[in-house]
């Protein structure tokens, strides 16, 4: 489980985000304790938003597991990043972000420098919402090729109600990482949702009763304050490959269910760049 | 458009079903007059509710298609209603639904006597939205091998918030007549969203803003009303291949938000079925 962002004071108000942002190992403990369940723990972190003398030794943390988040251009910090999480006794990922927007060449040379690192694990993030399951499959296939011997994960995003179908492409084409959410829960479209995920795998191994339990007692009381989930705004975005921000903005305004206005100012925005 | 369904008064009451459950020509006129536009026009029937003789030679209708539903002990029916409504100078197709049920010899006749007939449009019905990407594919194979020479047809219910996975999928089989709704309005879960569909095609010929117009002003405001779209009831169902009556109760009992509850009685009736 992604209990939360990593990051430093420095670059982030405390008092603007909460203690999620940042990831504690105070603030950890707090809610996991020593953690002696079976269930791992990781957080996220970003190139230069923390100092990685903040990541101490794995044997202090309740943390199992780091997870750098990055754009193309930054690939090699982030295998450095990761190497020094694995060096300090964790297990590490690169999700290499926006991969809709990175052109053949670049995409290539990042796959090729992470196949020649040591980090084990690497993320295909869908981060606008905008691929297609063909898409999907193409970039497996392409991750899969470059690195046959590491594993591969997904992280897809939900604006174009694609987000479990998507999950199940890259299952099929051999992708064992996959992240979920309850009820989809996340950023704008939200993420693939547990509770599909579940019900499709049909391993004995997960139960859907204690995620529909966690769902509607946890979880749904939520959506009275926050609006999560498929909404015109993010299936423009998305099908624009566009970051979702601009339809984030719009949802909190009072032209919400506006989509046409939004859909001219997102076509004017594309005109005039 | 399909703008209803079609049967007679003797089958269903005329005070509990508005017109669109009967598609009378005097109601449908006083809707599109002589429809002068482009749009075709169907309305769905079903075996055993509508008298033959109440369909109308297509010179006096501004109905262009009549969609015969049918389960499969009642296709030769159904290909004996279709072929009489193309006598009667309409279009006609057959859709035949709750195939995820239909054992594969029963399935294999059905297509051959289908293959057989004049009808030149069949649909393939995901009636319980409990079909993935991998059986779409293999059905819609499956259909095409039956019967080269005809359209295959796609309906897709989003259950598992798959209805625009599905019939994306359908289309790369060669499935050309697609069914979608504005917002994906419909039966329980509803159907695959019309604006993602046409996001998608990028087909000059189709427009996203009117669409987006249409459901802001029109389509969006129902939500108040009615509730359909994803929901967990419809998710367990699907997964479990049932008929989505039991969620739709579910989803009008005050009991609504008790997912687990309803798990357990789904898993319960499946026990003693």
């Amino acid at each position: 489980m992604e209990i939360g962002y990593k990051s430093s004071d420095k670059y982030y108000s405390k008092d603007e985000n909460g203690n999620w942002k940042f990831c504690e190992e105070k603030d950890i403990r707090r809610i996991v304790g020593d953690n002696k369940t079976s269930m791992k723990l990781s957080a996220m972190i970003d190139i230069g938003r923390i100092d990685l003398d903040q990541i101490k030794p794995k044997k202090e943390s309740v943390l199992d597991m780091i997870r750098v988040a990055c754009y193309v251009h930054q690939i090699d910090k982030a295998i450095q990043y990761a190497e020094y999480c694995m060096d300090k006794g964790y297990e590490s990922t690169i999700n290499l972000m926006a991969v809709s927007k990175i052109n053949e060449r670049d995409l290539d040379e990042a796959l090729n420098d992470v196949a020649k690192s040591q980090v084990a694990i690497f993320y295909l993030v869908d981060s606008f919402g905008s691929l297609y399951q063909e898409h999907i499959e193409r970039l497996v296939r392409k991750y899969k090729a470059a690195m046959p011997e590491k594993t591969i994960g997904i992280h897809t995003h939900n604006n174009m109600q694609l987000a479990f179908a998507n999950t199940i492409t890259a299952i099929i084409e051999g992708c064992n990482m996959l992240d979920a959410t309850f009820l989809g829960i996340g950023r704008g479209a939200g993420n693939c949702p547990m509770e599909l995920l579940i019900a499709f795998l049909k391993n004995p191994k997960y139960r859907l009763l204690p995620v529909l339990d966690a769902i509607q007692n946890h979880v749904l009381p939520l959506q009275k304050h926050i609006d999560w989930g498929y909404h015109i705004p993010y299936l423009i975005t998305g099908s624009m490959n566009e970051h979702p921000k601009a339809a984030m903005e719009w949802m909190e305004s009072e032209n919400k269910y506006d989509f046409v206005t939004f859909l001219k100012k997102m076509h004017d925005k594309e005109l005039l760049e």
